[in-house]
């Protein structure tokens, strides 16, 4: 049996993996655009923070899924078409053609370019695969000023990473806040502690980017910026070029549509990672989140399935975590804006609490917003930013909501507590009480 | 209606506050033997680590409840006797008599104190109440040598307090290692980091603390050690007294045992608290494990019952926290040991993981035991011990437990993930794999 895998990334090397295990007598082949394996994009604003090179970047060295576990890789290898049954692959300046009985598409996702003037200009980059870690670098050591258009995650951090390594930083932004994803509460607590450290521009749109070979400025509806190293961080789109190719059904996202098992329209092939579509658990609706830990298990559900097992991906409630600087900020369900309009009658919370109690030193601020569905008391989702802990909040609200926990069931989970680390009543239980059960 | 409460920590002064909330109309009294209120003993190993007065203990302050919340507070007044309808109290040097119509006792636990000779002499502590704190800070002032008799939970944090004081500890347990309610892959991690600070003595028995005036030394079955402060630490019993005195039925664990509602076998009276019984909601059977937050949540059911109201408390899964210095060790629900006693057919994980991806800087070191059933794969506890983010997995645990999650349920939570704060499998997830679904 030939399986033939596009994408070398997260999902694509666990499916791999998986494939083999299971059935190490067939012949699983990897084509991977890049020199990179097992990579992911989070890395990239750290690389440029803590200057290490892209190669940290890949959790496995190819050698081991090589060496080890027996896959067939092919790197630097692009694949330009897919049949049913085939795939037409560039390969060290070659074209070479291959066969496959089970295929998966596992082609990741891409920055959005803004159609806009410059963006071609030497120093202007996206945030994306491993090597552009190296060019951001290389051209950061020479850069003063540096603009990044966009203020999503990757906008947020590539502004802490910059601004962390002294460089003049200037965000500009085309909505009112940054981290827009998040309800204003909390999105506001971002823009105060982003102004500590950077030129943070709202409302403003990018028109053109300008210079003569190198960027000189980044020229906005309100004004125009010095800029030496331009980052466009204004979101991502799945790519699903080649599973048009081939007839693949895309879901109401724009991402490849599957089903629980990752499968496809199209019979044996599958799709998992950031091309493919999922479902919001809260909503019951198809999803599109990109990020890595669904992206590696979409893989690994992908790859027991295509050995012939039987496993679903029940879908995500879409927690994410970022920071900027000390600020930490994460989420998870739904936002009180996107509660409302999935037309839930919507309660929500928002508390400041102190992360341990009075008497133990250190303690420090944390704001919660939580979200109910008032009709049934289910908690729909939470926001949280704070100094420490966030991460535990976020993750007991995301396990509290994949289990459907109601306010009440919140209230009386039994939250760890000691002095060094929590209040006796933890935020997240004055949350739950706040919203009323 | 008269309401009397006996006993003004955690659960007494919620309910009172839950009771007037509610019917701001009715007479609350609460009866408290010291002149603290709100206060919790989890705080003393902090008071002598940090050097701070035993005020500091108290959540609020005694005016809050009579001034903003309007309850009859009477400190310094110890019951000595309840009947139906009444209390006989012994306040400041008078005897007085009080009617009630309904009662909570929230009398707490106090520490079991081991029948050997010279437990009463000068500088022998238990860790209890808020003035233990003092003199335990003031006698700590002039001591050189401190025994810790027991390696219990707060054994190991008064032997953490003493050492970060630059006093010499020695600690001695009975049993083979520290935290034996822990299975002995993670106590023995404990035991490693303590005996790098102080001079841990096991499977050793006390049979003696001698000295003139003050103590001087302690002598056990294998030894003696000298000691100009000697803390007990061996454990604690539910004060049961004056529940006995009316009637009230005990459980099968010594504590007072109560319905959901916390009302006991007597009518109108209600108990909360470390002197309750509660319900393990994974064995389902009675429990008893006074721990502060429980503690308050039991307090604020009693009292919106109390004042006419219909709530349920739903039982624990047992979730703990401490830490020696920078090891963090937390559990929630049943041990591989437990789940054995309790008939499971147990199957168990122990996994080392980092808490960070590697590139990022500063990634330590956790340990995850965890314990499913594995005729239903449903996850039964875990334990966890690491340098950083034990409360948040263990946190993660206690929820997914609360929930009857299965290790699939667990495999697939949707945990956050970022660079600085996890790897993108999150070791909760890799437990969860390693224990197979």
């Amino acid at each position: 049996m030939k399986v033939a895998i596009i994408g070398g990334g997260a999902a694509g090397m666990s499916a791999a993996s998986r494939v083999k295990a299971l059935k190490p007598e067939w012949e699983v082949s990897v084509f991977e655009a890049t020199s990179f394996v097992s990579h992911a994009p989070c890395g990239i604003p750290y690389a440029i923070e803590f200057d290490f090179g892209s190669e940290e970047l890949m959790y496995y060295k190819p050698e081991v899924f090589v060496k080890e576990r027996g896959i067939d890789l092919h790197l630097n290898a692009k694949v330009v078409e897919v049949d049913y049954g085939k795939l037409r692959v560039e390969e060290n300046g070659k074209e070479k053609t291959y066969e496959w009985d089970k295929l998966l598409i596992a082609t990741g996702a891409s920055p959005k370019v803004p159609k806009i003037e410059g963006v071609d200009l030497e120093n202007v980059f996206t945030v994306d695969l491993p090597p552009d870690a190296d060019r951001i670098r290389r051209a950061a050591k020479e850069a003063e000023n540096v603009v990044i258009i966009g203020a999503g995650y990757i906008g947020v951090e590539m502004a802490e990473a910059f601004s962390a390594i002294n460089k003049k930083v200037t965000v500009i932004e085309f909505l009112d806040r940054p981290l827009a994803n998040f309800d204003r509460e909390i999105s506001n607590i971002v823009k105060e502690e982003m102004e500590k450290k950077v030129e943070l521009k709202l409302e403003e749109s990018v028109e053109a980017i300008e210079g003569k070979d190198k960027v000189e400025k980044v020229v906005t509806n309100k004004g125009e910026y010095k800029a030496d190293l331009v980052i466009l961080a204004t979101g991502v789109k799945p790519n699903v070029e080649l599973a048009k190719q081939l007839g693949v059904e895309l879901g109401e996202t724009g991402a490849i549509k599957t089903n629980s098992k990752m499968e496809t329209n199209v019979e044996n092939v599958y799709a998992a990672g950031d091309c493919a579509e999922t479902i919001n658990l809260v909503t019951k609706k198809p999803a599109w989140i990109p990020l890595a830990p669904a992206g590696n298990k979409m893989g690994y559900v992908a790859g027991v399935n295509m050995a012939g097992g039987n496993i679903e991906f029940p879908g995500v409630v879409g927690t994410q975590i970022t920071k900027f600087y000390d600020l930490q900020i994460g989420k998870t369900g739904l936002t009180e804006e996107e509660a409302k309009k999935e037309g839930f009658n919507v309660k929500s919370a928002f508390i400041q609490a102190n992360t341990k109690v009075h008497y133990y030193p250190g303690a420090k601020k944390t704001f919660i917003k939580a979200v109910k569905d008032a009709d049934t008391n289910r908690i729909l989702g939470a926001q949280i930013a704070g100094y420490e802990m966030v991460t535990m909040r976020v993750n007991v609200f995301a396990t509290a909501i994949q289990a459907g926990f109601t306010t009440r069931d919140l209230f009386f989970a039994d939250l760890a507590y000691a002095p060094p680390f929590t209040p006796i009543w933890d935020p997240v239980i004055v949350a739950a009480r706040v919203l009323k059960f």
